[in-house]
């Protein structure tokens, strides 16, 4: 088998659910009790909200943990929302975003707000001066993705976030799912107020996630409670499940730029490989990430590539897991300004640190075989 | 070491950490993939939905998924506010919710809602007159709970039923945290539209939960996103923890009859002990669920006794969890008609079924000693 759909989820590491039962086992106790099971959980997760600071470069206290990407964007949306209202009722964001950023705007536009939809170039970027053009005086946040879980597009986070030095007030908000350990995010230098992972896209257990708060933000909660998470994201505490987040997130970084590499070369592998199939189009921008190859066969649907690949026992996804099979696809293909019909055909590949370049070579031979037979299609 | 804190948290089975290991390996798709293993998921995922349907007598489209109890709450309060708030703009609770109520109801009421606090009684129960009189025409939700976390106390959920007829529009919600596998809850036949459930109270791993929604009731999502949840709560399925939910759900309500009588008769038993201690108060009202005990030692601290009984291996709470350390505290004893001093002297024990009647002898023993020495302080 070889797994080629890492953007939609990744296989939890073994030793990360190792770590994962050992604490359920040891530190079981409610972070929140008085008593020393209590105490020992409290002091296990204060560990590992360190290490995950430590590793990102930013202060403990700016990492909150969450159940995931899609809650954290709603919470850096709706929070925002909630705590700013009264400064001005107008969000920013780009016409190629993740449902849990678009959907969550579309909540709000429910409710009387005004947001802006950036459009993107051919290479899924958005443009600087659309953005400065679209900033208004009442607007209080500006959310874009680092990558696109789509296509691996890349937007100018560096370049946004000098636009927004000439407005501290805007709320500058990343989602970073597609990102994390794939592409530099350099959170304490950068205008990044928020920033959004996900736990199940690098091997850490499902139903986890961490987000990055620059201090002093005024957020107010999309969870309220207990008191947890600095009364920001309130509820009993996921302790096992946010152990083994950072500890699949030290398995991440460690030898990052050398895993960078050599993902970027498998992918150029891949790239290389495609550029001699005429009936081939990939869709990813040249500067895009390292993980993510967009592409498809002219005429071929994308789910008849999935599905012939599927048989050969290797797993690749049409676009993104959250538009498959909910026929509400994001299109940041079409977006891009590709036909409707080479959107219907693009499929995605995406890669892990776990994947090998065997695994790239063997790719190639299946696809052979597989495209032969797709490409007499008219 | 005897573990008498499980309405703060439980340890998760070891049975349950198996499935969840086990589905981890096998099934790691994303159920948005549309290949065989984004199937094999989903298939997995349905199959649990349906047991917990069929274990709670209701059908598979009325459970969603969700992070635990606090999402759940906010869910049920704010998801309404989105859903009904050209209705009206007033919702009704009692004054010893959990935070996560309270809380939640606290924050729309920043942006302009209206809520009234009805007070309860020496037994915790609210008053089904102040019910009827609170009832405005722009109400659109009551949320009350089942038994309260501190105390143990039940709400009157079949009379509230029975006012709430005459209101078909109005949304009864109820957190049933603590009360699954205690009491029973009718979903079916009662008025209730919506409850939540959370996993780790329940031996199921610490990150889940699940809510009943009724068919057809109006909800926004609080997590928009992909479309998962039938598009109420958004982000990919944590399908390992929601697998071992519903294996914890079945091992807790297997012999559910025999385990209560079980637990009944240790809390009568430690009761019984109770009543004999001339400085023991009991503030769990006669009529309360069968595994919470909340009671004090005259003039002696809540705190001090939880210290004194973990160094002889005994773990307790103060009242609940949640505002053991935030300083918080949600007061029921006091909205009781306690003392100041008596609310600042309880502590609870709370009961799960794997716990034993040998245990309840030993710390029978134990507090004997602790007792003593405790109940000199004037």
């Amino acid at each position: 088998m070889i797994y080629f759909d890492n953007s939609a989820t990744t296989r939890t590491e073994a030793s990360v659910l190792d770590t994962y039962r050992a604490v359920n086992e040891q530190y079981f106790g409610n972070p929140s009790s008085l008593h020393q099971l209590g105490e020992r959980s409290r002091q296990l997760l204060d560990q590992s909200r360190k290490q995950i600071a430590e590793l990102m470069g930013v202060n403990k206290e700016e990492i909150v943990f969450t159940s995931g990407g899609t809650e954290g964007d709603n919470f850096a949306i709706k929070g925002t929302a909630m705590a700013k209202k009264g400064y001005g009722r107008h969000m920013i964001t780009s016409i190629t975003e993740h449902p849990a950023v678009l959907k969550s705007m579309e909540q709000l536009e429910s409710i009387g707000w005004d947001v802006t939809y950036l459009s993107v170039d051919k290479k899924g970027k958005i443009n600087l001066n659309e953005l400065k053009t679209a900033i208004r005086k009442d607007t209080v946040l500006v959310s874009l993705m680092a990558v696109n879980n789509e296509t691996g597009s890349l937007q100018p986070l560096k370049e946004v976030s000098e636009v927004l030095e000439d407005h501290p007030s805007i709320h500058f908000h990343v989602d970073a799912v597609q990102a994390l350990g794939k592409v530099d995010l350099d959170l304490n230098e950068s205008r990044i107020d928020m920033a959004v992972f996900s736990g199940h896209k690098f091997h850490a257990p499902k139903g986890t996630g961490f987000m990055y708060v620059r201090k002093g933000r005024k957020l107010s909660p999309l969870l309220s409670g207990g008191g947890q998470e600095s009364g920001l994201r309130n509820g009993t505490e996921n302790v096992p499940g946010n152990v083994a987040l950072a500890k699949a997130l030290r398995l991440l970084l460690k030898n990052k730029k050398a895993t960078n590499d050599r993902l970027s070369s498998m992918k150029q592998s891949l790239l290389n490989y495609f550029s001699e199939l005429e009936k081939v189009t990939v869709f990813s921008p040249e500067e895009s990430a390292p993980h993510i190859i967009s592409f498809g066969i002219k005429n071929s649907r994308g789910e008849v590539l999935v599905h012939a690949l599927e048989k050969e026992g290797i797993y690749i996804s049409t676009t993104s897991a959250c538009s498959s099979r909910k026929n509400k696809s994001v299109h940041s293909i079409k977006e891009m300004g590709h036909s409707k019909e080479q959107a219907a055909s693009a499929v995605r590949i995406s890669l892990s640190n776990m994947n090998t370049k065997d695994e790239v070579e063997i790719f190639k031979k299946t696809f052979n075989k597989v495209y032969e037979r797709l490409k007499a299609i008219e």
